[in-house]
């Protein structure tokens, strides 16, 4: 039932890993494209992204690794985005439809960003449509049990190798601050929390929505240990702002 | 089928608006528990998470409706949690299973962190599962198509109402800002966005996910009108880091 020009493209989050939390469009639409492309590790061969789909129970011939070497040197892998997006182009002047799968929001440090930025470049007749997943950020809050934000709380995403050093100022401002890429930087990262404010709790979680996942409140106690890739630190001011102040949420 | 003491209390995540952005698992658990609370306002009767519910065509003698007033005055909202609470606590330590649903995500200005952490205070021996789900900021973007963070970017939530005469600090340091609660405070956030750099693109969407979805990128063309309650403002800046920079991304 392809007509010829009806294809699209589409850049689909699976969600942080358990399969169950992908939405219900992503796995409507993963059961209806024609390709599945998604990224693996050259490395290792390993996907997370395939891991998940599994539990969708498609057919393989729908699936289109591509392998990224996913090092400090962007160049091979951006020779590889511009070949997946060249094939995916092509597909969808065919008529075809095609997704890009990330892990959790695909627009939220994901590979996805890459390809669409460089078809909106090369191809901008290619139609795209952005499915959005749960963001790992909510499924690590949701593990841990900790509020984001309520009322005119401040939330605040930040790559941990960014510069911990202005883990204070950005305290002062952020009532919840996710600090993501975590495993290459933990040990100075306990030496900046021990400096904190005894009101700024930290929740350490990893492998979040999967079998493996590890909740560990007591973050002194994972000193030395090889952390996780999948692995975030939640920081969160606990300033009771229940009682007072303004309440204006949606229903 | 039901064991006492089996009982349990969810917050589940709606997602931001379109049915079918429910996840897999919410879908799932909304079919299998006995009661199902909703937030409504007490002045209209809506609940815009009813809408999203009434998709999965639920027995109605499921629902409970909670209405809220939603004012700036807590008191009467709190006594209304505070009474849900009650009866929630009441039916899980019977053996059943209750959720409290939100739209988005349910720890993102949600009522149900209020419902959470009166439970956790007051009945801290009922066993709690919180289910998270796409929160509006990641369905706008999507919407929008901007990507909302890679390699070392920040990412902002701030309520609007926060204080706008910040945003121009904000925007040192953070590649994407999500202005919340934005419909109140629209004129004064114009004139705080004709003071920023050349590079920071805004985009306005409201209603995102439903059929009345309006995207707006020249957003001075919203002056003088009446905007949505629900409606956001994603600033992102326009760097091109993309060339530059190093790449380690989750696959």
């Amino acid at each position: 039932m392809k007509r010829p020009g009806s294809g699209t493209f589409y850049g689909i989050g699976l969600g942080p890993g358990d399969p169950e939390l992908l939405t219900r469009k992503a796995a409507r639409l993963l059961s209806e494209v024609d390709w599945i492309f998604h990224p693996a590790e050259t490395r290792t061969g390993g996907s997370f992204a395939r891991h998940i789909l599994d539990a969708l129970e498609l057919p393989a011939a729908k699936y289109r690794q591509v392998s990224l070497g996913m090092s400090r040197d962007r160049e091979p892998d951006q020779r590889t985005y511009a070949a997946a997006v060249d094939t995916i182009a092509q597909v969808v002047r065919q008529g075809q439809s095609a997704a890009w799968v990330t892990l959790g929001d695909p627009l939220l440090y994901s590979t996805f960003i890459y390809v669409y930025l460089e078809m909106q470049q090369r191809f901008p007749d290619v139609p795209v449509t952005i499915v959005p997943g749960v963001p790992s950020t909510h499924a690590v809050a949701a593990a841990a049990g900790v509020p984001v934000a309520l009322l005119d709380e401040q939330v605040a995403v930040v790559p941990a190798t960014y510069g911990l050093q202005h883990l204070p100022a950005l305290l002062d401002h952020f009532a919840t601050v996710f600090l993501m890429k975590i495993h290459t930087v933990f040990e100075q990262c306990l030496e900046q929390l021990a400096t904190l404010p005894q009101h700024v709790h930290a929740v350490y979680v990893e492998r979040v929505g999967t079998p493996e996942q590890r909740v560990v409140t007591d973050v002194a106690t994972l000193r030395g240990q090889t952390l996780s890739y999948f692995s975030m630190l939640l920081l969160r001011q606990d300033k009771s702002t229940l009682v007072a102040g303004q309440q204006k949420e949606a229903v």
